[in-house]
């Protein structure tokens, strides 16, 4: 079953506000086994809005408006549905009763002449109260048995009415249900990954893969459709084993809701291990990406900023001779820094980033981008050699990922 | 001239991410004079995108599509676009060298085979260099005198391109000159700010101010069009100073690219002072928000995480009464932790944060998103209390942009 959603709305084209009701009816219908193929958004203009209507119902069965209910004249959305169905507009004595009232309690003050607009219903429609506002939604089943769904364009009244009163009717509609999970893998870059699994993403239908590029990360999404829960799970399941065949350890969790911070935490908490941080270019996002995590106090007590080399031998005692031989941004930096960061916080692991976050400082030998992880785990330490694009910024959020999906590696390796 | 918005990606009809590429493009379109009256989303679906591209064609001027343009098997704008035009793929050299590059200097392995793709381009174009990633964009002039604009969907590659090659091209092509200025404002809440400016929001036609609500801070973006950049200065000119005189020091810049970090930077280069941080549950997003300035190597040598208590006395010598008798999350323990800092790294200008950002630890007297900022200038120590509302996540970021511009106010104050 296909469903199109359509916003109406001029600041939204206008670029005033963000369509944050498209999120949320895509995700709603997507999980609901309803096929969306098309958004589209067009402004209070009757003729646009009329081919908005008439294109969307030729080609999908279930088609949501939202916005153009308000009770002005550039309101319209009513209107033009109506008149693409060939159906008239009358009033409805129920929500006339519901505006008196609402005006009654909640705005002290008689309704204008325009709101008695907001009464009107297209014939034969199913109306939805509206409990936080004065525009209803109606339902209107058409002659070839499509459903046309109007709703109010505030999220405030979008979102309750929606839970309330279109989910259910949605899901009598379709009896089916969507099932989705998400196998993540640190380490490995978008083309990288893709190219793994090209075999799987061709020709593929039930379930379908779908790789999302994050930062540090690769997301595969895994997503079936099935009649019950228990069948869409067991479609996805020789999925995500083959999967983890092809990609191994490098998939820190399949569950959606899991973040690579997380996992880390969890596994310095599963092996009763604390963790520091010594940052020289990332300067404290490492840090603030695992302080994060709730509950990361119990597992971090104390970390380090040491941006100048100074820093580094007084708080974490890098030896003067290892920055004056190899320089900052150096293998032997980044291993003194991590070891000296575990003894001065007294943990079980520690990570450490020295680099060249850019724009100026480079050199051809050490070129912005160059950034040096280091891992140190229970006496053994180990470094990575990582080069970065882009901003300042990119560098900066590349390392942060990187090193914390290093620091996972390495408390497998030698945490237990 | 008309435009038209063309975002494709899956993961939008899924839900899985919200379209906020389309409003950015929006807000420019409108800017630049171009009416905008349709928007639409597909996926990377061959027969879909081509109706979604041919139906645009047939209506608008201008179409800008968003997404698609990935090395995968199914990125398919450009393929489609071409085939509505009926022009062929070629490879572009220069496009396949950048790849080649990105990837040495990058990533450090050879490209796979699908990364090629990018390096192909629509016959006759014009290419667009990508400076964040390896997708160029491409604009093509159809016989028609119509213009296709093909861009990456990632903001962080599509803002910038945009910035630097889309805009000036659609400038040249509207004939019209958009300039615009940002008053930012630190500390203040949008709805305040937008009260104190009712009068001028009203009834603006040229120049406009639009009111954009960020974290810790509200930007006033001032955008006049005219003939000549110097004609649109002169427009903005007295909106600029009415605001200066109605907002006053709360102002830190007029200046479109200088954020708060920035400012505070500069501001203590000014002075010839150094800064430290000190940070409780913010946990390192404060320094690295302060370290994401080119150039804070001159003013910031050191920083301290400490998230227990006994990091907090041990490394910035709190008082072990002070934790006991007030508590970690209190107005004395953030002086004692921004004066130990200061001291501990002998700098003359220290920040310190300390609060409780959920999502569990919070009591009735102290609930969550209670947050102390201390800032020790010189001898002087101010603490200020704040209370954050949303998850933990944004509890902290409140706590980073208030406490940057809490930082400003005291050098500003005492710095000199």
């Amino acid at each position: 079953m296909v469903a199109e959603l359509i916003s109406v709305g001029t600041e939204i084209l206008l670029g005033n506000i963000t369509n944050t009701n498209a999120r949320y009816l895509a995700e709603e219908c997507a999980a609901l086994g309803l096929s969306c193929y098309t958004q589209v958004t067009v402004g209070d203009n009757p003729g646009r809005l009329e081919e908005a209507v008439a294109t969307a119902l030729s080609r999908s069965d279930v088609v949501i408006l939202t916005g153009g209910l308000g009770p002005t004249e550039d309101d319209l959305t009513k209107e033009t549905v109506a008149k693409v169905l060939g159906l008239p507009l009358v009033e409805d004595p129920h929500s006339r009763q519901r505006i008196e009232d609402y005006f009654k309690k909640g705005i002290h003050r008689p309704p204008t002449d325009n709101n008695w607009k907001q009464a009107m219903i297209i014939e034969g429609c199913q109306v939805v109260d509206n409990h936080n506002g004065t525009a209803p939604g109606l339902i209107v089943t058409t002659a070839g048995e499509k459903q046309v769904i109007l709703l109010p364009g505030p999220p405030g009244e979008l979102y309750p009415m929606f839970e309330e009163a279109i989910r259910p009717f949605l899901e009598k509609l379709t009896s089916q249900i969507i099932y989705s999970r998400t196998v993540k893998i640190g380490g490995m870059g978008e083309s990288y990954v893709a190219d793994q699994i090209q075999d799987l993403l061709e020709n593929q239908t039930n379930p379908t893969i779908a790789p999302y590029a994050k930062i540090g990360e690769v997301h595969l999404r895994v997503t079936a459709r099935a009649a019950t829960k228990k069948e869409a799970k067991k479609l996805i399941r020789p999925v995500i084993r083959e999967l983890k065949k092809r990609f191994g350890k490098s998939i820190y969790t399949t569950r959606n809701e899991v973040t690579l911070e997380d996992k880390f935490i969890s596994l310095l908490e599963k092996y009763g291990l604390t963790v520091t941080t010594a940052e020289s270019c990332s300067g404290g996002l490492l840090s603030g990406r695992l302080i994060n995590v709730a509950g990361a106090s119990d597992v971090i007590n104390r970390c380090f900023v040491t941006y100048a080399n100074e820093a580094k031998q007084d708080l974490l005692g890098v030896k003067n001779s290892t920055l004056r031989k190899y320089g900052a941004v150096s293998p032997q930096t980044a291993r003194e820094m991590a070891k000296g960061a575990a003894r001065a916080a007294k943990s079980q692991v520690a990570l450490s980033v020295t680099g060249i976050a850019g724009p100026g400082g480079g050199t051809s030998e050490k070129p912005v981008g160059l950034v040096y992880i280091g891992c140190y785990v229970k006496g053994h330490t180990e470094v990575i050699e990582c080069h970065f694009s882009g901003n300042r910024q990119k560098v900066r959020e590349g390392t942060v990922a990187r090193a914390i999906d290093f620091g996972r590696r390495c408390v497998m390796k030698y945490g237990k």
